[in-house]
């Protein structure tokens, strides 16, 4: 219903728009984790993002928004495409904003109870993971959510299927989706499980320099007074950004990564002492999305070193020895490894 | 059923008053955490403004109180609306008072228990915050309420919908208005994260002047004794009151605040290290309002001044080496970025 | 089913006996608090005061006991006098027990499950505060009571109306009752906001006196073994008692308090610290009830004075260097501010 | 089904023994509670006391077990008594047995779910209290138990009628039973509040006589071999006891107590400190039953002498600087106040 | 479905054979507990006991497994046998493993949901003590087992009937069954008072002989690689284990316990301060089957001596001023009341 | 529906997949404990493990998998059995995920509660155990899982069979499956008692060899690029492995081993003191299981010696005084038993 603010005009922030931007071009990276003050825009952000890419093409009616030429379709789809062409529909890309407090039932869909009651019919109602298919999943203060349920979620995200084994019922559905989950380190803290399993975090702080913050409020303002017109005006830069995205999508089916740019990529965690190997994976993937924003058609160590503070600083063991913060730390370990 | 205390006969807290009145004027501004001694007319007060405000015009029969005119209709309006005129009908302005022990349900609304088990109809019973929509929500002791409510209340507050996403439902109604939550900090705390999403907060304090407290007493006995009678005698001086604040509301739309106050509002909130752009959001809003019950058309450093302490105070950081209160704090910041 | 014990019976404990005298001729008071030992006869003296009171008229067969002549009526009621003259009927004053572990829904009404699960029909079952309207509703150890609970029965209490807004119902009734809470302060402490919001308190003590001591026991062993025998003996002396009542409860309505004895409560309060002004309200009341049991129509200085503690005792901060307890110190705040 | 073993085998335990007589004398004294070692009986020697007792005649196939001449009867009894006598049956006397975990619901009885559900039809369910009615209530390790059921219980107890209010459910039946609760000191307290409602306490031992234990254990034994010979044996026995009983139920109606007696009750509970005045009635009523049971007419200080310890010693609070048994602390009391 | 391990091909644990094939001669006795290492195969040699007892008579179809020659039936089969005679079958002596977490309903057993849902029929369906009748009930850990079951579970045990008094039924029925408890006491400890309870105890070590360690192992992969052809192996020696229970049985009822040694019974507990006088008659009852077992038809001080650390060891006090084993402390006080 | 890993491209971790294809060749070894850090590929091999074996011969439509030729049919397939030659289809092995807050409801099946309402039937809803059936069933994070649902997943998987008493349902079916739980030791620890029922443990970790990192990252990216060639690309490799297997199963029948082995065996456990014989009997075979394996068809002490580490690690007690790690202790004592 309501308007959304236009991307182009967020002010500052360039972490957070950076990541989400990369997210856009491949969710596998797997999702990001916003740290920091309160009252900085990170939803709307979120929002504007999802309302800057261009509208996806869904099965028609399909409560999961399935790709008509994807490789996995739900139960329904897969039927009606048996010998038929699926009939399709234009859709806006979907941000799905998980409330405090959502039940797992909600999460990840449930017995639909009026059905079972009223006509004695065993349906699946789908959850929110279902409206998420395809596009974005929003958690504010993920560090107050219970863990089982950010363990679900990042288990969901990671797959891209929702599989449901309750209550008699046993449904599997596609469920891709980048997961984008915010919170105040103050507050509590992550287990370092679920920490390690976004694939990157940035840090969003209060901005100091007082123009921009005249900017920010003015912006904002101007943009609640008169939605409409406000869009309007930011329309030229919003496509932009737009058409920047869909050529990275494009580019980086065939973007290259050296053996070379690996061994660095290894060499990093090694002496970082991140556990297992998903940092690795995260480093190739976001390295290859940041290239493809750049237009370019070869990773190369500066666009790993562009991305590497993203995707490292929230996989370090804290070391008591060592009381640098994991930013600086990273930046230490890229410079021996990797000096400029 | 019972009559309501004159707005006008209240004694004394300023303060109390003045946020109020301010709230009705520009709802936007985000709600009012009244802190401060037990039976001091926290609940009076509101029930009195609202009392206080002329009969808003609803779409007739609406659940939700729709506004005929308003961009945001409820589902059921929005299919009435379509190709017909829709009849409307006046009513007061709602004071809804969440109950202690409210449940979620109760709330955000739910399904229709009665319908479903009797006739096998899912249809949405709207909640308290269907009720609050374009009045007021009061909480009395709000540091007592459970987090998640608090939390959820903020959200729809802040959003002006309320979207329920339960038991296979999906329901998104408007729902305006402005929250008032009154508490007393000796009992609990609220999280930082939720008394910064509070647009203003005032002090109530036991008034120490005899004449004062005698005056009090006295109104409010006879107004228990008679109440009509008591209403008849205040009625002018309520009038007046009323009339200031619909100028004002006509007053705002056009109100102009400059670059400058702009500054000195972003000077303002840096200097005292507020997270976020929230503050600044507030002042600018605030400033506005305040200006408009003035009669003014420009906003200026003296209304600036006169609510900063009400949008700021409850935002500050505790300083552990700066004992001075959060109202002597802020004082002290004026007076260096704009003194007198 | 069992007789009750007369009211002229009982030995000793005066101010339990005044104050609950008091709250039946003006309600308005706000309930009592009875602080002190077990096995001191603090239930059977509700109940032989409720005994006491002549039979109140009532609509005929109203749950909620509706007065015919009242003000405010239960929505059944207003539909049946509509244009109709409402039957009536007498019934014994209630005294309703609330039961350790009463739910909420035993006491605010809830949802008739039967007419819902069998007829399908959406039906009111009314609850405790609906049985105890015009009478009094008594809670044994209230320390150990719920603080939700309390809360709600003093807000019903407060308000004289009983709002249910759950299970899709939506309920108004009126629920006028003295409240009667009795503790042992060695078990559990209320919180100061529900201790204030108890119009007075009262201690009672196990006699010390050895002959009041064998009368109290030879009275109760004789109604025990031949109840009727001992309210026929008694009945003389409780009919006295109740033509007292009755007589303070016509005096009352133009009994006049002047401004004088307003500041002397007012000052009283002040130098005492009791937060807001229901201090102050409660006095005034007090005042007024007490000078009407003595059948005077012009409340004094001295009426003000017998009922000061009973007013104010439980409404003192805990002044960690003043060790006195707070009868002394509400009895030396009286000495200085209205010297005998 | 199985046998119980005669109360005239049973060696030893004589406060036990004693204390149980009595109540079946007079249960307004107000139950027993036992404490003391495990493995000595105390479930037995209610069991066969009950046994002992001549059967009561009670209203036919009525579920609370309705004395036909008693002056308060069930709702059911008191309609088939209107112009009607009502037929009768003979009943053993009830032991009702409080399950550990017994919910409150099987307690006092609920909405019976099984005519609900199939039927539409509310009907009550009689509980654990009903069973009861007439007879005694058994709870072992009463200081495990919930505290509100106890308080439950005892109240019920006290009063003689079970009150149940809920689930739409207002049902009101006679309960009068006798309490005994048993429990180990060791394992955990009762509340003050909850010692003092009962009316005797007695201590149980593991007896150290050697002799004694060879008898219990020969006469266990015997038993369990073969019941019926064995009850056989102790029949003559057994009624001489029943006699007993049945003679001092019926002394006890006329039974003096002198006001000097009645002064000497409250001299030493006085001198003992206990809480209101549950300690005198229970003298009075304790030496009333003794003297009944010893076949005497008029209550003597011997009476009073032998059962005051049975009375007092559960009663008094602890004195931190008397570390003397509270059974020494009642001796001494009782040496002071009425020397031998 | 699985076959058994048999009896006689059990290595070592020569505590915990006689214990259980003493209480399958008397289950009386009381239940065993085992302590001690896992992985010793108790669970086993419950199995395996059962397995060896031929089977038992029982009414047919009948869910409780009456005796038709038993003193008490289930009430089907009482109404069964009015006049008719009982049509009886065969089973096997029933083995019920209690699972971790079984529910109170599991166990005691509990309303039919299915009959009440689909028929409107209040039925009771049997719990797992209905299928231990005449058998073992087993329970693995039960030092983490909630109190409240093994309280019930014990209960059960000692009376022989499962009383049900729930959901608005009311169902008595024959349970009649060996209680075998394991647990480590290294993992949580029992109350006393359910120690005490038990009748015997025993202890279970690791073999620490490499011989027998190398026998149980080849013993257990003899009979996992082919079962039938194991039991075949040792059906001699089983059946020989068989006749001397069976006999056991026959000569108990005639078996004689002279005074003098239940003197000695009595002195020894007396001597160790036991509570109550459960030990006593576990003595008792343990000394004549372990005379029957071995053939005698008097038991003497040898048996006693024989059984008297399985009888008492778990009732001991924790003496803090003597740290011997309570094993070492029994058999101390045979030394000094029954010399060798 | 997603295409798996294939097990031969797995690199590195060889502890890990040494035990899964040692569990697939025996599964009554007992299941493994994957200890270790995050991110290592643990659900990726024992999933890759399942995809590698052959599929299995099963009753056509058996919800439970069962082997037509095997001992233990469920209820169902002995039915259609009886005259009949079962019908039979083939299946995959099934890899069953444990899912985080899965109820124990949906781990061993339940009421079908869409046939019991709409059609009054009572049918069991078949659960994950039912799935699992033949094949694996994974628990990531087993330490975080509820102590009740890990010892029921043990004890089903000791026994093969799974028995559910609930709801009136009585049901039995077969469920053997290899249990892999996988796990971090920082995070919480299992009790003692269910190590000890794990048949094997291993430990997993980052590899720190940096062209092993590079090649892990390579393969995984490519799979992930191209499912279908990159499993075609290692078909044959795969195909060698499973060739293996299927020997190693062939072997295992007849393979012998020597009591002087077993002697070794039971001396190793004895020196460390592993409670119960478990130990010895997973050792037993294991070393079978690894000699087939190899492709051998007598048991060696070499066998033994490449096994012990996995069987015993994890079933030492903690040496407070002995702070080498417990694999250093089982090297330690085998060196010593038998000396290279």
């Amino acid at each position: 219903m309501a308007l959304t603010f236009p991307f182009a005009a967020i002010v500052g922030q360039e972490e957070m728009r950076l990541a989400i931007q990369m997210l856009a071009v491949d969710p596998t990276i797997g999702g990001v984790l916003v740290l920091g003050d309160r009252g900085t825009g990170k939803s709307t952000a979120v929002r504007a993002l999802a309302d800057l890419l261009p509208p996806i093409k869904v099965v028609k009616d399909c409560p999961y928004g399935c790709d008509p030429l994807g490789s996995t379709l739900c139960e329904s789809c897969q039927t009606a495409q048996s010998g038929h062409k699926l009939k399709t529909e234009m859709r806006a890309v979907p941000v799905v904003d998980l409330p405090l407090g959502a039940t797992e039932d909600r999460v990840v869909g449930a017995l639909d109870l009026e059905k079972a009651l009223s006509q004695g019919i065993k349906k699946f109602a789908p959850g929110l993971l279902a409206q998420a298919n395809r596009g974005f999943l929003y958690i504010d203060e993920v560090n107050l959510l219970e863990d089982h349920i950010v363990d679900l979620l990042i288990d969901v995200a990671a797959s891209g299927e929702n599989l449901v084994e309750r209550e008699g019922l046993s449904v599997r559905h596609p469920a891709r989706f980048v997961l984008v989950g915010s919170g105040n380190p103050e507050e509590g803290e992550l287990r370092p499980q679920l920490l390690d399993r976004f694939g990157l975090s940035v840090e969003v702080r209060t901005p100091q320099d007082l123009d921009m913050r005249v900017q920010v409020v003015r912006r904002r303002d101007a943009f609640e007074r008169n939605p409409q017109a406000f869009r309007d005006e930011w329309e030229a830069a919003n496509t932009k950004l737009r058409q920047r995205i869909v050529r990275a999508k494009k580019l980086i089916h065939d973007l290259q990564v050296s053996d070379d740019l690996l061994l660095q990529c290894a060499t990093l965690c090694h002496k970082l002492g991140t556990d297992g190997l998903r940092a690795e994976l995260t480093l190739l993937r976001a390295t290859r999305a940041y290239a493809a924003l750049q237009g370019d058609t070869v990773a190369e160590l500066k666009h790993l070193r562009a991305i590497a503070p993203l995707a490292l600083r929230h996989r370090l063991r804290r070391n008591p020895l060592d009381d640098t913060g994991s930013g600086a730390r990273v930046q230490r370990a890229m410079d021996e490894v990797m000096p400029a």
